[in-house]
């Protein structure tokens, strides 16, 4: 295996985890940063030409998992990785964000769903997508119906 | 931070890097699976109701990474994360397979592009996608222009 290392870190509006928007609907507005550390910065030559990345980080505030999981979007359980519950057997997040702008070692993206501070593990490019009418969506498109799919 | 562990392991037709076809256009028609490990195996409750996930996996045949690369889709060479080159700082690599069925701890998916073993970190739904018209692929599309987008 190896040793997860963070290559910058989040600059996010939410403070708390409680404020961020979750489920299948739930919009993403809000604008950050991902500020690179300068050992690193070389590895963002070229990233301007992208209207989209992938951001893999880590959900540092969370410990432990459980394989069964109530989201706060619906009102059943289900098995973690059905889920984007944070606790996880590796504790990874991933974050599709629109490419605003580069100031130097910083990149200014609309999407954020971290807290403030959170370590970046990886960025990579956006390069293509499923169709919205091939996806299927599981329990989130039935608890959406109920509702229930969108919680702050 | 925390220690990366596998939840299971990948079985692909793929036993060389080399055969992987890489680049903005590659397709990736190949079916594999994701066995995942019996203490894990409880955490895909509800997953067959996804068309899609994301597979978060470790690139475990590459060593160290180099800030710039020349990647075998371009002649010219790029910042690391406008690319997806194996060689990184956290060697993780992303995946959006096709779930074809589950069948008790492993799920049949097509769209492999791991090598076979490939340790599993995590899986999650894939809940939506950006519109194709919005997306731009910066040195990808550009180098595709001139014939040199897909290598097998």
């Amino acid at each position: 295996m190896f040793t997860p290392q963070p290559i910058g870190f989040v600059t996010s509006p939410f403070k708390d985890a409680a404020a961020i928007p979750k489920g299948v609907g739930a919009k993403h507005p809000e604008e950050g940063a991902l500020n690179i550390l300068p050992a690193f910065a070389d590895g963002l030559a070229d990233i301007e030409g992208y209207s989209h990345l992938y951001v893999l980080w880590v959900f540092d505030r969370s410990e432990g998992f459980d394989l069964t999981v109530t989201p706060p979007t619906d009102n059943r359980p289900h098995g973690l990785f059905s889920t984007r519950a944070p606790r996880r057997p590796n504790p990874i997040g991933l974050t599709v964000v629109e490419l605003l702008r580069r100031e130097g070692d910083s990149l200014h993206v609309r999407g954020v769903d971290m807290l403030d501070g959170t370590p970046i593990l990886d960025i990579k490019p956006y390069l293509s997508s499923i169709p919205e009418e091939k996806l299927r969506r599981g329990w989130m498109t039935e608890a959406e119906r109920q509702g229930l799919g969108v919680r702050g």
